[in-house]
């Protein structure tokens, strides 16, 4: 288990599990790719967004899917439930701006264990002020009404919200990261808190080692439990595409989900990060840190840190992608630039301390690990 | 409550609060249809699939979600899981055909309680083999653990399979029955048993009034409870997909989903259906009207009897209807004809049993009704 995220396994997340069962289940998923000739699928699974190539049309197709997770059980908790929709799109549109596409739609599923109206309506507002955000349409959806099959934090308040999005993507259009080379500029937009992942660590800290309620006030934060943790995930779409289609050379874009940092080796293996710029946190990770004893690296390797969304782009051009976020009113910053390493490790440098990535979390090192920088 | 389906609403599916709930769910996607100028959305949610223009390309695209249900509570009793990703691309791929689609990708999310690998690849197992008839893509997914918002049959056992797929809908291509009128064949495909709606009702049947287990034997079907209502989704896309391309004009096709012969009202208010040879439905049918001693109606307005797909041509085209299902290995027949009703009602005529849709379900009257078939 060494360099597993210990504590997010500790507070109810089987890593190892999952990626056994994972194997299982993409290993026969693959034998589809080439079921349709009309539109196959590019690449392979695990990139933010799979790609349908379209021959004969001008665009291709980006489509994936997510859901808004233990985040749903915070909302329980305050019993406020018109803001998860917002992070249920922007979990999915995040991710698809990230190769490159422009999203179009998302269909929603909602399985609930009782059907409630007001918590209905509720959602369904948290959707459609994520879509409006997005630039998406939601022309439909589902709802399950399946008592059986979920349960929520008490008899009747259960539900599961997911979303899967399709955005189009212009042939000749997929970013990947593939033109990234030492020395580009990699910029960070702020987050909002920590969005929509590492819930289940975030809950276990908060309600079971600090013994506090979605009501108690957080001092450092300024506001109570329920409303930090429920703060709707940033909407990176459109200042997204105002990058993508605009002068700058884009390289790569990284939705910072569950894995933090080590989102940014999804897509190289071969260049690394070296993140020396990074802004101070936003209270809600100290607060979650100290209360929950949780090791530097593991912050890294679970949370945003304040970092929701990356983007790599030549040296000269950070100050424009700093410029996009600010337009969408967000904060941003040159958090560091891409260094050749042929591990492709995220090396993280602030106040003294150095993480280095190492499988699946951050190893803190006292020393620069040999070879990297080279 | 009149005129609701009693049975079902005992059974736990509470249609009207579902519906209160729907109300405000939809009244706020609504709003969202015209986000994106470059993929406006085309109609309204509640057909089959959803319609999104794309200016420019010469398709439009359809995209819809559906998960598999309580089927799985099923699965989980006979611990056999291979068949449910069948069903899970047949609920949404049969349902993106009746636009006039043709399916090219689903998306699948699975929530688990645990992640079993045994039981991961089993369901991959199944979805790769609806892909594969569907001759759709999987070109990603979600799996999601998250043991506090998910149950099962026993503990650790509850999972959550759903899918959303895409299809491309050539210009001009949409079918929504526009074209239908009094005269028209109506043509049913058999299906291979309930598919995957109805389960609230045949799980209470089958287990609490009849008391029987998965492993019990029915002899009427010659197989065991499990083996009956596992048997997968029927998959007509080939035979849908053959029939829109062919030569035949394709008026109208209809998933027989939830909600049974009532999925022939969907389209138009101002037309009925009367179906007066309907085929003997399957063994399993009988066993649960008998058991349930659920009424006449009611299992028309719940099950799919035998008949799980239908499709609407003209009169002289009937036979190549069934023909194309016979190419695919099914049984099929006309079933009765469109006609003239201003109140758009279904009518099912059988062994002397006469039963005309009334709200939500079929009421059985004596005598035709006044106006009908004018």
């Amino acid at each position: 288990m060494t360099g597993k995220p210990k504590q997010y396994a500790e507070s109810g997340v089987d890593f190892d599990a999952k990626e056994a069962g994972l194997k299982g289940l993409v290993g026969w998923v693959r034998q589809t790719f080439a079921n349709n000739p009309r539109a196959p699928v590019r690449g392979d699974v695990g990139h933010y967004a799979a790609i349908l190539e379209l021959p004969g049309e001008s665009t291709d197709l980006a489509f994936s899917t997510d859901g808004v997770g233990t985040k749903i059980l915070v909302a329980e908790l305050a019993e406020k439930h018109d803001t998860v929709g917002i992070d249920c799109v922007a979990m999915n549109a995040n991710d698809l701006v990230c190769v490159g596409a422009e999203p179009i739609a998302m269909v929603d599923y909602l399985a609930v264990e009782q059907s409630n109206p007001e918590v209905l309506d509720a959602l369904g507002k948290g959707l459609a002020e994520g879509a409006r955000l997005a630039e998406i349409s939601i022309p439909g959806g589902e709802l399950a009404l399946v008592p059986q099959m979920i349960r929520g934090v008490s008899p009747g308040s259960g539900y599961d919200l997911v979303g899967s999005c399709v955005g189009l993507l212009p042939k000749g259009g997929l970013i990947d990261g593939a033109s990234m080379r030492a020395g580009d500029a990699v910029v960070g937009f702020a987050s909002t808190g920590i969005h929509s992942n590492g819930y289940s660590l975030a809950r276990k800290v908060v309600f079971s080692k600090m013994g506090l309620t979605v009501h108690d006030r957080l001092e450092a934060c300024g506001r109570t439990v329920g409303e930090e943790l429920l703060e709707p995930t940033a909407m990176y779409v459109r200042e997204a595409k105002a990058l993508i289609n605009g002068e700058v050379e884009v390289k790569a874009l990284f939705n910072v989900t569950g894995g933090g940092f080590l989102n940014l080796r999804r897509l190289r293996k071969d260049l690394g990060f070296h993140l020396d710029a990074l802004p101070e946190p936003p209270a809600i990770f100290r607060v979650l840190q100290e209360g929950g004893e949780v090791e530097d690296g593991e912050m890294h390797a679970v949370f945003n840190m304040g970092v929701g969304f990356v983007v790599v782009v030549p040296e000269k051009d950070a100050d424009a992608a700093i410029a996009a976020a600010k337009a969408e009113g967000k904060e941003a910053w040159t958090i560091g630039r891409v260094v050749d390493d042929v591990e492709g490790r995220v090396v993280i440098e602030r106040e003294g301390m150095r993480l280095v990535s190492h499988e699946e979390t951050f190893a803190a090192v006292d020393a620069p690990p040999a070879g990297y920088g080279s």
